[in-house]
């Protein structure tokens, strides 16, 4: 399990071909990148919060779906296109400040077919735990 | 268990309070709205989809969580300010064309404090079931 | 999808192939069994309980679980023994009183490789809902 | 988040009244007992066996509700009696070996209300992750 592409070439990839996950008003930055982890940043703006001025739940299940997705094209490149989300769980944990969050990722089965991803969503303004997820995913055909 | 306000009383309340949920490019619709149930409609566009043109996963999770607004809205007026999501699970099962997708959500636990809504998001273009959602809320603290 | 094997055939194999299924204290019935879709029911007794006297959340799970079972190996005969739940989810609703509970089964994916299957587990004693499960299954290695 | 009851007074309450968790055939040792965390190990015998000889899904599914357990008469003695679990999820990750597995449970919220518990399950076969799990409970009424 090596990486083939690094963020750099995830995001060349993800302008040209995804560029909606980049689009106005969603900013990601990818903080750390390893084989089977990887460290994802969104800088909740405006349009991340909800009521209450709290972070809402789509834009941390959104960061998840990218941390994912980044993961896999990180050590998949193209052929990621063929992989798709079977499962994913979120519990909502705290209701995180506006501010930065980070999803850490990590890999806890990396199957020839299957792969599990856990992620924690720590939020930078007080380093609390804000939600947990984990994704089941699938490599090719369905 | 009756509804409070419309579904006209519910949009005015998001416009103001919410206005992040209809930005520019997110099409909702509530094409059916009774107690204990909703079924919401996103016309998908560019912004929704994903590469290989299929409706994204975030987008799916963006409507569940909307068409759970929606309802605890209807049901309950500004107090669904104080409900939070603790848990939202979705299977993606089949990859939606583009085009219509409806969430129909029903709630099979309506407690004084926890309740859970299931959720069907159903193709328009194909009528087939896409994905199927489960989500807990809690009314009040935490 | 055409059932390949009756209930009796089913049950003979899970005496020989997996007796701790059918172990005393556990009493399975299926009652509906059609391309797709079961029915089993449990006589929770005493050893299905739990402190305050209702059906313990172990006994609805490995209910689920034996359900899927049933299903797949009406379905797929002894080629079943190749598939592997990869996830399952629950949510319970209602503490269940003491009597029968039947699971009902519905596979809403029924894929070359993954195969995704919602339960309901109703109360006969009130006829409510006391649970709702999914479950992911993928048949071959993993 | 105090410890209100040593390992060996939980176990003493769980032989007066939850004894169909230690039934005979189910062997459960809790090997760490701490604030917010535990350890409990389950010796898995013929009973806990699958066809193909690796430990069933039941079985642990039972060890995370039993250890969750644990932990909430541990910090709240009998009150315990009155937490529901709401939500259970869980990953199986790889089939495991007969033998002993671990799960290794820690709270990742702990509410007045709600609280989230967290669980690996290893194997003591091979040192690997077999399981994820997360679980919801609620205390007092619903």
């Amino acid at each position: 399990m090596a990486l083939k592409w690094s963020v750099d070439e995830v995001f060349d990839y993800l302008r040209q071909e995804f560029p909606q996950a980049l689009r106005d008003g969603v900013s990601y930055d990818v903080v750390k990148l390893e084989p089977g982890e990887a460290h994802v940043r969104l800088m909740a703006g405006e349009q991340q919060l909800r009521p209450g001025g709290t972070i809402s739940g789509p834009a941390m299940m959104e960061l998840v779906d990218f941390a994912i997705y980044v993961l896999l094209l990180a050590h998949h490149k193209e052929a990621a296109r063929l992989a798709v989300t079977t499962n994913l769980a979120i519990s909502f944990l705290r209701k995180p400040q506006p501010g930065a969050i980070v999803a850490q990722i990590r890999l806890i089965k990396h199957g020839r077919t299957l792969s599990v991803a856990r992620v924690d969503i720590v939020s930078e303004v007080d380093g609390k735990l804000v939600a947990s997820s984990e994704a089941t995913y699938f490599m090719g055909g369905s």
